[in-house]
């Protein structure tokens, strides 16, 4: 496949989200542009190169696109990752579809985070968060500001009583210890066969929950006014760069090399190592 | 009821545990059993008042049965904290047996948790921990040296395995932010007229998981030599003290008074507080 030839052209190719089913389709998409309207002013066009926005293995059975958007200086907003994966594996096809937003230091409020993995037309985990950037155990207030005061439990709890959806604990124990307590993390397995079950699902449950979370997300997180001290603001900015660089190492350096060849993969994780520790 | 006479007659009245089922009883037996015995050289006898080592209420249908012991100044154990709670409730009996130790601040090293809630003969709720005392997001390193290379997850995961047992997830979120990535926190729930199955459940699975994670307990955590300087100790203290607070106000300030009377619950709240902040 020919590079692609402008910002335009990859911006255009990460918000088909081709490989990704109709309801999470349009369920990505408006997340994305609902982020992108709110927040548009105080958001940097996506610098990325070309080859980073969108890459392939060399056999092109694995696909990828990536936008990132910082935030401008006088932004909360750290930056906005958007990003889909399709991967032709001997099992199936695997679709990985994700909206990250990560605030900066000049505010302690949680971010924003969602990935739907889908492996199998019946197989789809469902990951929906506002991870918390402080220790919960040491700061309660945090806790009921963030995480009671907005009954985000109720959101996990409409999901769980989904007969089809299952609890879902990742393998990777980082990844347990990184979100709330109100975390939406499932598995949503239907018959084989019932794909449009799973379609049914997505659009009657997880698309309302993932758009009311980012509403809250929007109005208590990202434009929150917070004081932040300067004994705070080393603490975050410690503990968001240790997340982020296991977050690096959990998602990508152990299986992109392994999807796409280790030049690309050292390409793109250069790219998005300069994003996370702003440098 | 007469109150008891001596601090032995507690002691007998509590190891009795004469409200749990069979397999619990001998499981929380075995495992008070094996603490004393492995550190015993350290710990003070339990000094509580009899009138909160064991306490009813007026109606004389709720009974509790409390013992801490202290570990000496040379210990790195703080306390260790047993009780049972036994009340008749409209719906059924309730019976919660219990046994958490709890290290100082002269290591950073896991406490210890069993807590067994067993609200009707077929439903039970258990949770098994080794609770982290760091910030895991903030510090790798802990959750490798604990978690990760102890294989915790595997016991969690055997338990999973069963049918009847299914994820619990505290109506509490501040229980849920405290407990490790690898917790085992789940509801057994079978069939009305099936409690020999649910013995059956503890006897086969939630005893030798118990066992073994109390061992690992004891020799990675209780045992471990760890290094903590001043600053760590500080901070340390903080977030012990902030758990135990919320873990009283979560556990006890909010049930006892209704469940024992004001003037019960004071009396024996007071007293836990006692031992939680050292003074």
């Amino acid at each position: 496949a020919k590079p692609l030839s402008s910002h335009m052209e990859a911006r255009g190719k990460f918000l088909e989200f081709p490989h990704a089913s109709a309801p999470i389709r349009a369920l990505m998409f408006d997340l994305v542009s609902t982020v992108e309207n709110r927040l548009d002013s105080q958001l940097s066009p996506c610098t990325l190169p070309p080859d980073v926005q969108y890459f392939e293995n060399q056999n092109g059975n694995a696909q990828a696109s990536l936008q990132i958007r910082s935030g401008l200086n006088s932004s909360s907003i750290d930056f906005i990752l958007g990003s889909w994966i399709h991967c032709e594996l001997p099992t199936g096809a695997l679709n990985i579809t994700s909206l990250s937003a990560y605030l900066n230091s000049s505010t302690d409020a949680p971010n924003f985070l969602i990935e739907l993995i889908q492996s199998s037309p019946t197989s789809l985990i469902f990951i929906l968060d506002l991870p918390p950037r402080k220790d919960l155990v040491l700061d309660p207030d945090y806790l009921h500001t963030f995480y009671e005061s907005t009954k985000l439990d109720t959101y996990r709890q409409m999901l769980e009583k989904v007969p089809e959806v299952r609890p879902y604990f990742s393998p990777t124990l980082y990844i347990r210890c990184a979100v709330s307590p109100t975390a939406i993390m499932v598995r949503i397995e239907t018959e084989s066969g019932e794909s449009a079950r799973t379609e049914e699902i997505v659009r009657s449950y997880v698309d309302p929950v993932a758009k009311e979370l980012l509403e809250i997300w929007l109005n208590q997180c990202a434009c929150a006014e917070r004081e932040v001290e300067e004994t705070d603001k080393a603490y975050l900015e410690k503990r968001d760069s240790v997340n982020r660089s296991k977050t690096i190492e959990i998602d990508l350096a152990s299986s992109f090399p392994r999807l796409f060849g280790q030049e690309v993969a050292d390409r793109v994780i250069g790219e998005i190592r300069k994003v996370y520790t702003g440098t």
